[in-house]
């Protein structure tokens, strides 16, 4: 079971923090292995003008070419939505410790239908910082997931 | 039908050959949109040291934000793997041109199981750069797609 002081989950929702401070999208990913942080990003659309730079694939491409991903696991305070579910089924993660799918339910089912195990940690700090987002900027929210 | 002469298909191809060029993957992607051309890329994971710069991840990336991609068509010369049949579904893109499908058979259900038409055009010269590409750089090829 995660422990609600698990510092992986810290990082996670930090990350987020700083991408609202920074004008973008609260959405925040953490890269682990080995007990070691080997990636770190947060949600860059509105920051890179670049509708692809979701939280999960800022952190994987800031974790660069490990040769393979298969033990590492990734951390993301929102489901991932199927792009960076294709990434993470497709490189071959195994588990994802999610904080929350209140806000958006993704394609979780995606992912477990190809064996990732998900954890939704069902974090209240998760869910309100994206919920008070979405809540203030529906049309970014919107944009963000395709919609 | 496409003509086999379709100007896309040739631009595409010409991303590929770009990218085998720099002394990368060659795989090429163009975006099309309203019959124009929005955004195009080839595979820089190479080039950028990104294991996520697939070709039709840079082609989406240098289109932009144009709001929505309900109403484009992408074309790739391999048919896409999960990352970027991830991008397709998420962000609703309808259609997607492939060059050929013999060298990496992608993510092609999980796409028409979403509502995506898929046509496989089997261009014998994107099978051939592809195959050339495989047999000389197996390491290569295989970190490309998470093996």
């Amino acid at each position: 079971m995660l422990e609600k002081n698990d510092t992986f989950v810290s990082e996670m929702i930090k990350e987020a923090e700083e991408g609202l401070e920074e004008g973008g999208i609260p959405i925040g990913s953490i890269l682990v292995q080995n007990g070691k942080v080997i990636g770190r990003g947060h949600n860059k659309r509105v920051q890179s003008d670049d509708p692809l730079a979701h939280a999960e694939i800022v952190c994987m491409q800031n974790a660069g070419r490990i040769g393979s991903f298969k033990d590492t696991t990734i951390y993301s305070t929102l489901m991932p939505c199927y792009l960076c579910a294709g990434a993470i089924v497709q490189f071959g993660i195994k588990k994802v410790i999610v904080g929350e799918s209140e806000n958006f339910d993704g394609a979780k089912e995606f992912m477990e239908s190809h064996g990732v195990e998900i954890l939704d940690i069902k974090s209240s700090k998760c869910i309100q910082l994206m919920s008070d987002f979405i809540k203030k900027n529906p049309k970014l929210w919107n944009e963000d997931i395709g919609c």
